[in-house]
């Protein structure tokens, strides 16, 4: 029991100096000076009270506070969004106490066992499902990124967001667990004329979105599990769509009603609303797909580094046409890249996380990451979505984000 | 616009019946009776009122209610285990608020700024880690299991617990995220005589075991993240050892110490417990790995199925010495075995998500799962894992558990 009784007052103990060491780097860096004696107590009799109870549902340490954070605060509060804190996560899961929230008219409170999905129109026989009918089927599950069509927003008109969080803090990413779309599609039949499906939330305001039959078909969920338990009111609790890599808005909410039709149904959302407004006036409508996006979440805007040293560069990226290819980062505003290694295994419309050491010199640093993924396409920087878009779109900015490290530490946004 | 006005009262609508009907299983099967009208409103000007609004921090539903059960509830309240509600899970990530728990003194609350990490013993240069510095290492992030060494231990006793909650929910799994071991034992420096690693936790009690330095440099992890935020409270906040693949207890919570030893320390947890006594009145010592297991979730004990027809069998499964091959599935109490389909991707040392579509004939069945890992280790059966070790075994069971279905449609254990 010789550890147990270990005296430490004689040891000689240093205290980690990642600033001037780097031995995980360079394993010939010479050590720290040694600090002798003097420390506070570790494992002496300090702390030796019991500790709190057993819980039956657990909760996150008082100490931690990270929060979304309400994208428009003035606003009414059931009809905006939230956004989750990137710079906080790690891994690829969202906890989905933290998962970007947008609502058109806030969160129903739906009753699971009177909670009904309706599959009709264009259908061999039209069918009411109860949630434990839907439970009852074969189930899948799978880890899927959803980002609302307008996360970045505000970077089409030059007003960049100062935070990753405040940038792209409309994407989250979890385990969502359902039934197929295409195996409810098989139980009521669809008729040969079928080819869209309109989508119809339970929300005060009716979100409904029209969905091609073949992705439908395809590798749509109905899911109503989320990070293994039900999935959150504010993600559609008891029932939503995940529709893999299209915009958060198809993923439909609270879902209860599936309408087969031979053509879309210019609901207001995808009629009014989420299209993508170009310079010369016209809109693409039906851009579905999140095309490929990264963030450096870590050093980035709002954070500041202690100074020179050894630093990882990490962060998140995702892209809805192929799975991603790999992750480059750059320290100097775009002159160099060099790739990051991607945490593995890498899932096809997940979120990415990728990491790179890098040693901070202590001099003025742009550091940004580009996304490449399996069908070659590379995000664009930003000067490249404007050319493309002009500046009046709203949706589906994925242009590069470059953060400013100055010699002082801080970081703020480029 | 014609799908927003679309008149309900018009169509024929069918309630699913999945008694009857299977069509997910065989798409010639007659479809069930029509029911026209009389539904309740789906999609009317019920639940038009704005709903709640934006939250900082999310919460589950008010209708779920499952939580982690204690396992004895008369002991005291910091000095036990609750757990994992294995059959409401879905998909393999536990959600933090349901992990497991087991404490030997309760759950210390710990301020991460003040917390630090000392490794010292047979090393170069002893240091104190910081978490701020702990955190801005290179960091990994991994799924992994975690099961406790007691879990199922009453099965030895032939006292089987009724529900898949009571016999296997000591096990859970998420994705962790810290910095490997080998990187602090690297900053450190380890002496060429160093052979064991004994971690230390900060709880009350010091919970503190042994562990080989070929495992440390190996796959160990100091975690600080939990499925994307920080490790929760009761699974060691702000910093725990996750030992993969084997048993829970050396998983070291509240971490705060590493004495690098050229021998087992023999601490009270590795010398007065946590061994395995063999009938013979001698114990295994240091039987770290958890060998592959498995369990139905659904249909089990404490179940109730609504009467014949198609249904899904599906559980969890894991191994602590290699990737998970196979998962086989009884329904007659082991005449017969059927290979059920694994939920990609397959991780090491992660809980695997098994799934079999079934056809209750609504006779008496006797439902079970074993696990096949790539070693080629097969799940024993419980007169297999008795007649190794006896019954005053109390840890590291892994026989296969049966569930008895019976004509009522009721589920108890065998």
């Amino acid at each position: 029991m010789k550890d147990q009784s270990f005296d430490r007052a004689k040891d000689n103990v240093s205290h980690a100096n990642l600033r001037s060491r780097r031995r995980f780097l360079a394993a010939t860096t010479a050590m720290a000076a040694t600090v002798a004696g003097g420390l506070t107590d570790l494992w002496g009799d300090e702390g030796r009270e019991p500790g709190s109870p057993l819980r039956p549902y657990g909760e996150r340490s008082p100490f931690e506070k990270t929060v979304r954070k309400n994208s428009r605060p003035g606003q009414l509060s059931g009809t905006g969004s939230t956004l989750t804190p990137l710079e906080s996560l790690y891994g690829i899961i969202t906890p989905s106490a933290l998962h970007f929230e947008r609502h058109h008219s806030g969160v129903p409170m739906i009753d699971p066992d009177k909670h009904e999905l309706l599959i009709h129109g264009l259908v061999e026989k039209p069918i009411v499902f109860k949630m434990e009918e839907i439970k009852r089927l074969p189930s899948v599950s799978r880890i899927h990124f959803l980002e609302c069509s307008g996360s970045s927003a505000s970077e089409y008109q030059g007003d960049p967001a100062p935070t990753p969080q405040q940038t792209a803090g409309l994407m989250s990413c979890s385990e969502w667990s359902g039934v197929p779309l295409s195996t409810l599609l098989k139980e009521t039949g669809v008729k040969p004329t079928a080819k869209w499906v309109l989508a119809e939330g339970g929300d005060a305001s009716r979100n409904a979105r029209s969905i091609p039959l073949e992705k439908a078909m395809d590798d749509v969920l109905v899911a109503y599990g989320q990070n293994g338990e039900a999935v959150r009111p504010e993600q559609g609790y008891p029932i939503r769509l995940i529709v893999p890599g299209w915009e958060g808005n198809i993923n439909v909410k609270w879902l209860q009603r599936l309408h087969v039709l031979d053509q879309p149904a210019m609901t207001r959302d995808e009629a009014a609303d989420y299209d993508d407004l170009l310079a010369n006036g016209k809109s693409y409508r039906f851009s579905f797909v999140m095309e490929a996006k990264s963030i450096v979440t870590r050093p980035a805007g709002g954070q500041r580094l202690a100074g020179p040293g050894a630093y990882e560069i990490t962060g998140l990226a995702w892209s809805g046409r192929a799975r991603v290819a790999a992750v480059e980062i750059s320290t100097d505003g775009g002159k160099n890249w060099r790739k990051a290694e991607l945490q593995q295994p890498v899932l096809k419309n997940a979120a990415v996380r990728f990491r790179l050491p890098w040693n901070w010199d202590g001099n003025d640093a742009v550091i940004g990451s580009r996304c490449i993924d399996e069908s070659g396409y590379v995000q664009p920087t930003h000067e490249q979505i404007v050319a493309a878009r002009g500046t009046h779109a709203r949706f589906h900015y994925n242009g590069i984000k470059w953060w400013r490290l100055q010699k002082s530490g801080e970081l703020t946004y480029a």
